[in-house]
């Protein structure tokens, strides 16, 4: 038996969402069906966390458990020619038998997109949330500042989340402009549910005047997710990368 | 009546081209059925030039005439809430009533994409041809260089072309290169039906190492379709931009 990490990479629009649920159609079920097909066996994968329907991955890590004399260097490429071409494999390695893609991640940085023009760029539509609205760019940057370190993020997740603790550390979180496009990149030891949707949702009412950099500070403190702005849509949103530690 | 002249974007991988044709299902039928809708007027749509099935514009420009009383400022808006999500009218102005989208076009610029990452980016697989290899840049680089200035294209126009003459001036050719992608832009008074992708297939070659620079200028010379390499595939085709002398 060995232990298969993969970085994998897929457009999240035809999907609901990364985990296995009911209702089917997601990114796992592909790919533990592609792995069924190539390796004739039934493997249950581990993704370094669940991404939420139409919520894109450049990198995502997964893990799963196999028996199969397939060299490790040849599944990207035997995956990929089973796979629908909105998910790719971009790389995989060996990893210790114990390695698991969640308990292990150390970093995660999501970025989530948003496309400023007038009428929007058509080939950006399906991974950029379209605001044609002029944005106070200085103060979303102040506002994300607030919540750089280590905080109770309760404010910041979904009244849905199931974690016993909401204190996450926010690494890095910075806010890159282009002609037409805003991205706002966010690296953090881990994220709770809807995390970074609802604090992109809040930096857009910063960014529309209906709230202040002072205000996402005050908001933070609250520990309430009423006082936060909504949920900001799905499609805007890529997990970037996962970092370990080896 | 008034003459209207739009600049129009659109990923072009649903549409059977730009052209109304038998089949059906082209970028002007549908913009002509928006219009038709909008001002309940059977307006014919001419545009810069056509694009084959499956290539983009970032920039197509097109003119209709119209007796439609909406203001002009008002078009952009009107028919992007009435055309599908993959094709957007960036811009309308109001021209002179002879002005005519293809003959007046005094530059065309096209942009070829290439991904020459591994396996492909999963996000632009729409936009760009996927060559996995590694390819002699600067020897593309000096290829390129040989078809600017004004030239008999006959080696690089498909033999189904009509026109009298093949003479163009390519005006700017160049590559630029980053992480994982290649982008041919080529700028010139004008194409052959097929010319940028027959180049392209052509500078592939060239960057595989089947031809060399001085091949294409030989290539250039003979004026021999057959002489050239293949016609490179549509969906990494883009109309970049058209410009007008006013």
């Amino acid at each position: 038996m060995r232990n298969i990490r993969m970085t994998i990479s897929y457009e999240g629009t035809a999907y609901y969402g990364f985990q296995t649920q009911p209702k089917g159609n997601t990114v796992q079920d592909v790919l533990e069906e592609a792995i069924r097909v190539l390796s004739g066996e039934e493997v249950s994968i581990t993704a370094s966390g669940r991404t939420d329907a139409g919520v894109h991955a450049r990198a995502q890590a997964i893990n799963f458990r196999t028996a199969s004399p397939i060299p490790v260097e040849r599944w990207a490429l035997a995956l990929n020619s089973r796979l629908p071409d909105d998910i790719i494999v971009l790389q995989a390695d060996e990893v210790p038998l114990d390695f698991h893609a969640s308990y292990h991640a150390k970093r995660k940085t999501y970025r989530y997109g948003i496309d400023t023009s007038k009428f929007g760029d058509v080939f950006e539509r399906k991974h950029r949330l379209h605001i044609p609205l002029p944005l106070r760019l200085e103060e979303m940057r102040r506002a994300i500042a607030h919540l750089k370190g280590t905080h109770d993020f309760t404010s910041f997740a979904s009244t849905r989340s199931t974690k016993s603790s909401h204190v996450r550390t926010i690494l890095d979180a910075r806010i890159e402009s282009g002609e037409g496009k805003l991205d706002i990149f966010l690296t953090g030891d881990g994220f709770l549910y809807n995390m970074v949707r609802i604090i992109v949702g809040t930096l857009l009412w910063v960014g529309e005047g209906k709230l202040t950099a002072e205000d996402v500070k005050r908001i933070l403190k609250a520990r309430k997710r009423a006082e936060a702005g909504p949920t900001a849509m799905a499609h805007g949103l890529t997990l970037w990368e996962v970092q370990y530690d080896d």
